[in-house]
């Protein structure tokens, strides 16, 4: 029990035990479910029907589905084409129940709620961020516009390797609450975000940065005039038609982590997938405008495979997309955390796993997600094969 | 936000908002409910038919049941009479939904999971504590009994005074997690539990104290070999017939607080006592063995009238019982929570509160807990009122 503790939880191999209990390390709040979860259509007994199935995880490499999910360590993964499940699989202490962290999959809800407030006219993608947070001018982030920020072009002066003890994005995570805190760290994530001062030229490249979705995610809420947990549970937990309430870190003051901290089933996860794919409508209800979705999936301007993450493709709206045409788009967080959707296949695919090495097979991961969604041999898995019942 | 915060969100005025999401706070683990919640029966409107009812909260003092609820700062409160709502109402941030902490209500669960592994034969009520864990040998609890433990009569030096920080209470809830720590802190509950060195003589008096409820949760999870959040959850909490997870906070090493850490719904804490008023049995299934719910509502040795939690009557295996002959019983926690069970007249009440003062209205709430529970214009609420649907 003692070996997995605040300073040991994020490491392999206590990360396998506690990614899907993040609750007894950090303290966390609740986002409701809606009182309506979709229904998935689900085989009497699990069903693994992908398992011999060979994918492609390097130009030239292929291995089974299985070798796949065992070399990248996988906790949790299911394939829906609509609202058939074609494969689900839980390893290690995981289950259908368990509630696993997301990491930076949670930046591409702030991504989707972003959508949503400019929708609604309260949220301006040309304005700075100081027009939200008066209190952030003269710091790394102050004279970035928010859909900088959406895109990850904004050009704090911030260091992202995870492994490093002083790196900023390590100091991001003590003043989370997610290590064990040092003298003279900024007390919660917001005085964190503002004792960051220096800066590039915004917009002038892609960087990938978790503070970034923290400024973004502190202007939402600034915006919409709404607590972001709120904002993330009424506007979108409550509309995607979860079976069960996710969860999101707070600091001590209760701000929300809202770059890496939500933690939610992996059923639930894929049901936003299927959200995103019926264009962000539900049971007849505008829950996420088509446009942004639409647009999301066009991608950015920059080729984002020679960043250190090593995702090939470009970064919108704080989601990944691989080629901008076919509206394929995935959202990734370190240890391998993975949605990915393609509306040319109508397949969603939801990956949680616990890998030993923050960007583990990143590149693997995109070939082999990539391969699966793209397969012709889904197509050859008839749902009759699949109508054990519904979940 | 700033305001509440780890080291005030237990005082007043904070803890009205705090209560309902310990979460946000501490750590917490989750005690996840079984397949079938029970049926409940209620009105289709909120039914708070007992508000106007007089009760008296003091020897001569009546008033109404919306003035006493008013009075001690409710934050939720359910009367079931068998499975029928007769009353049910939510204040300040409290719905339904919301995970209120029980406090020392935490301990009544531990009380009967004792009493479950006894009928397993893996406990053995006449041993002491340095059967199960010889660590301990030397220390306050080492020559209690179980049975000791249970009762509250074990002696450790300790100083309940909850407001007072030199207080052993308040170094417990620093070493659990619920208050910021200062240096000289022992690391954990177990720790702070084997610091714990100088005692009285065990079974001489009525001592109620928190650290013998955690040395109790300590020797159960030995007994069984069980953890102990995985036996509340596996023994007690799938078997209550429960709607939602209830929680319980864990220290930095994963130490569940059992003297005090446990939130749930409050209709499912009311359908904890339903189950005990059923005896022990859930739908024909037995999870609590029926001669020990006997054997606690008969109460203990002790007059508990005189003590500074000023409630009357005995205390026996972690309940307080008013009169030994009734079969009535109750749990009961700082700051106004309640479990309180009338087999006479088949009746449950549950109360959430926020008081000012830990030990506030102790004895006004016990007086109208048991007038509410013991009143004839209860049983002229027919059912027929009451039958707008079931939850």
């Amino acid at each position: 029990m003692t070996s997995r503790s605040l300073d040991t939880w994020l490491d392999t191999p206590h990360n396998r035990d506690s990614l899907h209990e993040v609750q007894r390390f950090v303290r966390t709040t609740q986002l409701e479910r809606g009182s309506r979860p979709t229904r998935l259509l689900v085989e009497a007994k699990t069903p693994t029907g992908l398992s011999a199935m060979s994918v492609a995880v390097e130009s030239g490499q292929e291995m089974s589905v299985a070798d796949f999910l065992s070399l990248t360590n996988t906790d949790a993964f299911i394939v829906l084409r609509g609202d058939q499940i074609l494969h689900e699989q839980y390893f290690g202490g995981n289950r259908p129940k368990t509630r696993h962290i997301v990491m930076s999959v949670s930046k591409s809800f702030c991504g989707m709620l972003a959508g949503i407030l400019v929708e609604d006219g309260t949220l301006d993608l040309d304005a700075t961020v100081t027009k939200y947070i008066p209190g952030l001018a003269g710091g790394s982030f102050g004279t970035a516009t928010v859909r900088q920020l959406l895109d990850m072009t904004a050009a704090p002066d911030f260091d992202m390797s995870y492994l490093n003890p002083d790196a900023e994005v390590q100091a991001g995570d003590r003043a989370a609450g997610w290590r064990p805190g040092q003298p003279g760290d900024a007390d919660g994530t917001r005085a964190f975000l503002q004792s960051l001062q220096r800066s590039g030229i915004h917009g002038a490249a892609f960087q990938y940065c978790s503070a970034t979705t923290d400024v973004l995610a502190w202007v939402l809420e600034r915006a919409a005039d709404v607590p972001y947990a709120e904002l993330l549970e009424t506007r979108i937990w409550q509309h995607v038609g979860a079976e069960a309430d996710a969860q999101i870190t707070v600091d001590a003051s209760g701000t929300p982590y809202a770059c890496a901290g939500m933690s939610m089933r992996l059923r639930d996860l894929a049901r936003f997938g299927r959200l995103l794919l019926g264009h962000g409508r539900l049971d007849g209800t505008r829950v996420i405008p088509r446009s942004w979705i639409d647009t999301t999936a066009s991608g950015g301007s920059f080729d984002t495979s020679d960043t250190s993450n090593r995702r090939a493709g470009t970064y919108k709206n704080q989601w990944w997309v691989p080629d901008g045409k076919s509206g394929a788009m995935f959202a990734a967080g370190i240890f391998g955390q993975y949605l990915w959707i393609d509306p040319t296949t109508d397949i969603v695919i939801a990956k949680f796993s616990s890998e030993s090495d923050p960007l583990g097979h990143s590149a693997e991961h995109s070939h082999a997600l990539r391969s699966i969604a793209g397969s012709p041999a889904l197509s050859e898995l008839a749902p009759a094969q699949h109508q054990g019942g519904t979940i």
